[in-house]
């Protein structure tokens, strides 16, 4: 290992050590002191803040002088509209009801005891993101409130913009008697920092990454810590044969082309043989002005003027795109079986009005959210009423699905007693 | 890679493949077809099975001839009492509710559809375990009820016992209507098997290592399938200034010394300096009979005839023996402190009838379980009302504590609409 490396493990390290004693201390604060520090955060991004102003504009210069293409460049930009929506969504948060120390399900067993559940803060999460500097203070809101210290770790075109925004935070959580080491920032633009963040087990309970495929997969292939993540979101609509055909119409036209970019978007339509001839036309008809681009397997390529032929890949594509894939199926059993197969566990639903279909889809499609009646683009942590979104989990276990503040916290048993002992 | 690992890699593939599609017809299964295969297990195990006692009489014989001491050759024994509580075991298990199919929380959105969740099951979970081959009945048992597939991979001394028991298991399920395979043993001896298990995310959801240290030290740090674990049982008693000590000395006396080698014996007590004097004498006159050793801090030493001085280690040590560690604290504060940083976030209690210092050592201490006047014995499935137990995990995600039925569930999000689309 070279020297520079022992450096930057050693200064992970104290950092790390710092974020787990702040945790303590977030973990035992009252509610009211978390939504202070918010609501202070909220205040101080509305105020002029020239080192804030002064590193973004650095960052865009020296993208810009890196060449980097104009869309990349906005996305790094903090104009005033950006730190307004960032100054919202703390008060939103702050608003939101305290997940922490909520005791459930305590009831008295055969021995005296009361035994039950409280949800405490994880303790420790780190966030590796990439470009948006706005992550730093979407996610150092969450963690405030759910009482979690966490770590960020931001693109390097970002650094300058994070270590202000972080500042900020930083600010705002002494102003409400809060340690300023709750929220930390690896101040390194290394990818060895990713590395030391996806084994320091000792240091973090909870790694989140978001940003592209490539970093996705990197930390999931490199991490011993336990990881939130989603990879594809390759979701299907299936029309049953008992499908009420104009809703199906409207409820895949919104599934597919309301934003074609999210991960929650159509990527895959599952037809009823015995419906296809009455269904496919008419969406083509209402997507030609779109510009839809159909793959179609064999069966259902003659109902659908212009549309390629289907290819194995294409079952398993996310194209975030324009295009959807097309299959005929001969019922309920191939349609799940399909999704299962190729599907990635995100976010399917069926079209029908019958119950029995509808349950059975429900059941056993093996996905984080299964829908009747209703488009893929609802799986969101705001629509599903979390009133904040962390990321999305296509894994199966502690959070699935879309992920609000519940997902960074843990339940723990108590037990309640008056001297009680084992026999 | 030797001929004979591509061939060992080839079969476990199959066999994951043979788990997967065995577990989507028992995650579509009914409560009554699961149950009814419980039940006809246990009547299995009632009746006389000469492939079992031959099968163990060959283990036994083998381990015999190898040397192996008499405990462990006598933990591979299959009598007709072990094997009487194994029958009894399932049909309790049938007795439990279906944790499958629960739908919670459903509520409706501002857009009109319905969200909540379902509780299902995991899909493929695997069991590392070692010596007793009773493991693959309780966890074939646990795994059908729970609508899950299970793999599973016993100890070499015992494969022609498992074997057998499988072989049970699967004759119960095809009786009724369902898929053999959904209990399968990886039918070698060979390491190598662990390894794929550790590593075989296609085909396993949950790896749950039960056994000595050296086992799960080697799944966690190979695994990249999550496991469910625990490694130490440091469990603390704190005897707080406002403890009724004469409740004080039952509880610890019990938490220590009513059963030594579970995980959930304590380990550590942690006494408050203004009651020390009052209450250590009173515990050393108690434990006087039964030989337990103290390793006592400078203060504590003179209280307690016979100790002997503690070092670091023993704040850290899982004894599992008549030996406990004593130390003296100057608050709840300097207890937590302690207790968080060297104890295993198993089980903590705390002794006290002052209700803030009970709810703050609720709050703060970041274990599993934490007490307040009650033996950290109790921290046990059955105790908990949980009906059965898989294993306890002293990791934060997922499931916390003891892990019963639920713990091989997932809650997958449902949206219920009636055609709404997202604006």
């Amino acid at each position: 290992m070279t020297a520079l490396f022992v450096d930057l493990f050693a200064e992970l390290e104290t950092l790390g050590q710092a974020s787990r004693a702040a945790s303590r201390v977030l973990a035992a604060s009252s509610t009211a002191a978390r939504n202070q520090a918010l609501l202070a955060l909220a205040r101080r991004l509305r105020q002029p803040q020239p080192q804030v102003t002064e590193a973004n504009a650095q960052d865009v210069a020296q993208a810009q002088a890196r060449g980097l293409e104009a869309p990349l460049v906005d996305r790094l930009r903090l104009t005033p509209a950006i730190l307004e929506t960032l100054a919202q969504g703390c008060e939103q948060i702050a608003a939101l009801p305290d997940p922490v120390g909520e005791i459930s399900q305590l009831a008295r067993r055969e021995s005296g005891i009361q035994v039950g559940r409280m949800r405490v803060p994880l303790g420790v999460f780190g966030m590796v993101f990439e470009s948006r500097p706005n992550v730093s203070i979407e996610v150092a809101s969450l963690g405030i409130k759910s009482g979690n210290a966490c770590i960020l770790r931001g693109g390097s075109e970002a650094l300058a913009s994070n270590r202000a925004l972080v500042a900020l935070v930083q600010a705002a959580l002494e102003e409400a008697g809060l340690p300023p080491a709750a929220v930390q920032l690896v101040p390194h633009a290394d990818r060895a920092a990713v590395s030391w963040m996806c084994t320091a087990t000792e240091h973090l309970d909870l790694l989140i990454p978001r940003g592209g495929k490539g970093l996705i997969e990197r930390v999931a292939a490199e991490a011993k810590v336990p990881v939130l993540k989603h990879l594809d979101g390759n979701c299907h609509c299936y029309v049953d044969e008992h499908a009420d055909l104009a809703m199906a119409l409207t409820v895949v036209d919104n599934a597919k082309t309301q934003k074609v970019s999210p991960c929650n978007a159509t990527e895959s339509l599952l037809v009823h043989r015995a419906v296809a001839a009455a269904f496919l036309p008419r969406l083509a008809e209402r997507w030609a002005p779109k510009g839809v681009e159909f793959r179609a397997c064999p069966e259902s390529l003659p109902l659908l003027p212009g549309a390629l032929p289907a290819t194995e890949a294409d079952w398993a594509a996310e194209y975030l795109d324009t295009k959807i894939s097309v299959k005929l199926v001969g019922g309920l059993d191939e349609a799940i079986a399909h999704i299962n197969r190729y599907g990635s566990h995100h976010t399917d639903t069926i079209l029908t009005q019958h119950h029995g279909h509808a349950m059975r889809f429900l059941r056993e499609v093996d996905s984080a959210s299964v829908m009747v009646n209703a488009s893929t683009r609802f799986a969101d942590g705001f629509e599903y009423g979390l009133g904040a979104e962390i990321g999305i989990s296509t894994d199966k276990l502690h959070a699935r699905g879309p992920v609000g503040l519940e997902g960074l916290t843990s339940q723990k048993w108590i037990v309640l007693g008056e001297g009680q002992v084992r026999t």
